[in-house]
């Protein structure tokens, strides 16, 4: 066969450097001789792409939040201040503390649940993104209790289990919202070692190791449970994914999100 | 943290205005300082807007108004002549009184159900904007009786209970329009000093003290009946807000409805 | 109030045109003192935006056909050659006499099923428009045999009932489709006087006095049987709009035709 | 009837040749009288358009593969390298043999599952076509067993059975990914002579004899499934196509694939 290269043109050929690579194909890894700001750069610029692309996808509507742990600096992470997803740009984006402290000019808002992503991190070294969302085929699995579970290769990552976090139990009657640190730290409790947490009465978290997990992940559960709705409506004997699959499919199809992470950000760029 | 005003382009520096100061995430309070001529001008900016937004949340289609309280003239309300809400201008705005009279050119059309808003106004001093709809996911609801409740923190304003109209108790056998004042008071009277009532085997009308929580009830009414009904199909067991809950939710998400209005009239400008 | 015509824009005033006058808010009747030709020109127009309409509404995709009767010649119809329905021009239009002849240049080829017009057109002196869909709601009605009823005010032109159409019984074991002229007449006697019938394993054909309605029945017939699904999955009681309300409705809906005929012809203008 | 010919403007006469002849109306033939590097050039151009209908339609999402048997060499087939449907492009296309084997320049990563279209093609010499998607409707059949049949004309092509391939039963506990011959091989013995296959936990296969039609088979399969499962919500009794009207069906509505092969082909130009 002809080597292909010849025949890109050059729009052809920009694209192609963008999905030729083999490391494409993987998670997106920490890049090696990038310098911090470099670094920090593309964690805001891939934050930033990835609430459009939760917008764009449907997961999140005016309401919502994503963050990304500072590169190279655990006890920090990246957040807009209080905007609609789609809206955020660079210069939105807020360092926060673990304690969900940040500063900003005086007459800045920040994110009443940024205690979310705080204590997810303090709680989950090994998360670096997490995404809180108000996914809506989701709600209803949150407020019946009815498991969410593995339907298929794509939402494998629900195989470890999705814990559903009601917010009585750690804060009686309330407006619902994660907005003090403590109960922050009993969602993350109740989140474990997990993928996702379902929120009674209110959304989801989301966490990942990297940002294209997060989004990906957020996206196919939700996918998930619209999905798994319709088979338990066609049926009673629904098949799961059995432990050993989920694990299995979850590390193949994850080491593929650079496939769809590209296809969703050109389809926000310009956006 | 550097400031961050300086990082802001000047397209950002305008988009910013309008989401930075605090008080953005609040509900839009009367202007001070303001003149008459002025805050009418705004009220019938937001009117338009309004009609578009719901038109592109797919709240209303063809069919479907919203009208706005004038500012500081409560005999009077804000209403378009008879077109389709996604084709409304400024042009088209008439003022209304509470009998649902209006001056227009001969030739104009006034809408049918002019009275829905006449008499709600007239009965509800704490309302300063209305919307009535068809929204698909409300129709079910009012035609089985099933009460449509709050699911999530989103919808808490569904938390004081929500009527149903049955227009066969007020007129007989109609046409299925409230297009009477009489008509119009019988629903005032089921609505109550409720946020939604729904009109069985027609839609719902939905009320506010101001334009962007009348849209945004719209909104998440239509969303929130999209997943009780999902829901209920899932199980028997649902979970819905306890009074409390819904009452501590709806205060709190509704100051911060500045954040998906702002989002909204941006979709919609330009179109 | 001033006036507000000189408050228009002239874009506002050319929009303004097409909704301002009383008249566009009733069905669209024969142009008075309009020539043969111009009355043709529009029929071809109507029909060729009722095609393009209906795609962009969902009810029509690669398939079904739309028609209407030549003004003034009730024993010739004018259907598009086959081609999808986005697709068709006024250059595709032919017009076909009551048994389905259509002159045409060699290689056209004639729509398989415009025996379907053609019978009703013969069958229904009243009818000037025809829609033949495979709209997707309707589907599960028509091979499940649950009667489509109307659950509210925009749908009440389904209250005189909607039979279902089975082809085994005309034709034995069949295509499904109505390609022959006795297998129409079979449809038609089916369809009787109503406005909608399904057919078993296929779809639907809507009938109108005119084009703005052909295409409102068409779209209001599709969300009915979606809201009625959902409705009686809410509850095994569902209240239908009875006799006399759905009689009033219907006159007093499609007399307000204009509204989202405008609306509807405005969004494909350009496509 | 006056010749239309000449009322084509230049722009509709071009779109007319796509339409006018009758065998756009059959499925696409093998040309007649065509080089073999026109024949590929051709072949590669409709699967550039299939990846992307597909995506447009719903069908394939940031995963999923199409391809088509070299024309004139049974034993190779097209298909992408590994990147996202919507993305492919011409340049991105390879060559692949029987069992999955295809020369790339270094750093090229090929589909995992190319061993899907490698076994269906050596198993099936009458396939000229294949789609392997994750289309949404489908999962729920094949996670519960309940049959996948032809609830009207346009999935006739349903009617010989849809089988579900279960991958444990050839895999034991895998990742779900058809990644090996052996396994490309126990899915196609599981497909036989039929034109579907589901595939449990995963998604589905579409086989057909030209890429038309594999696309036509890709998008109706997904909307039948939709609709079964509404019919099926709606009654116990649901009356699906008998065996025979299956087979005429299919044979009446395939013969008319370039109806909509055409609109799908324009909707996705530029795109």
């Amino acid at each position: 066969m002809k080597s292909f290269l010849h025949q890109f043109s050059p729009v052809a050929l920009i694209a192609g450097a963008l999905v030729l690579p083999a490391r494409a194909q993987q998670p997106a890894a920490q890049p090696a001789a990038v310098s911090p700001e470099q670094a920090r750069a593309k964690a805001i610029d891939d934050l930033v792409a990835a609430n459009r692309i939760l917008a764009d996808q449907g997961v999140l509507d005016g309401y919502g939040h994503v963050s990304i742990r500072v590169p190279g600096d655990p006890k920090h992470f990246l957040l807009a201040r209080s905007v609609a997803p789609e809206l955020v740009t660079a210069a939105d984006i807020l360092e926060h503390d673990l304690e969900g402290n940040a500063a900003a000019p005086p007459g800045t808002t920040l994110f009443g649940e940024r205690f979310i992503h705080a204590a997810v991190y303090a709680a989950r070294p090994d998360v670096q993104a997490v995404v809180h969302n108000h996914a809506p085929s989701l709600i209803p699995f949150g407020v019946t209790g009815v498991p969410l579970r593995p339907l298929y290769h794509m939402s494998a990552f629900l195989g470890s289990g999705v814990p559903v976090f009601d917010i009585r139990a750690a804060g009686g009657d309330t407006d619902m919202l994660v907005k003090t640190l403590p109960l922050g730290q009993a969602l993350a409790k109740t989140l474990g070692a997990n993928n996702v947490a379902l929120m009674r009465g209110h959304g989801a978290v989301v966490v990942a190791p990297d940002m294209p997990r997060a989004v990906f992940r957020s996206v196919y559960a939700e996918l998930n449970a619209r999905l798994q709705a319709q088979a338990m409506q066609l049926s009673s004997k629904v098949t799961y994914l059995d432990p050993e699959e989920a694990k299995k499919a979850q590390a193949t199809m994850e080491a593929t999100v650079g496939r769809p992470w590209e296809l969703w950000r050109r389809k926000v760029q310009g956006k």
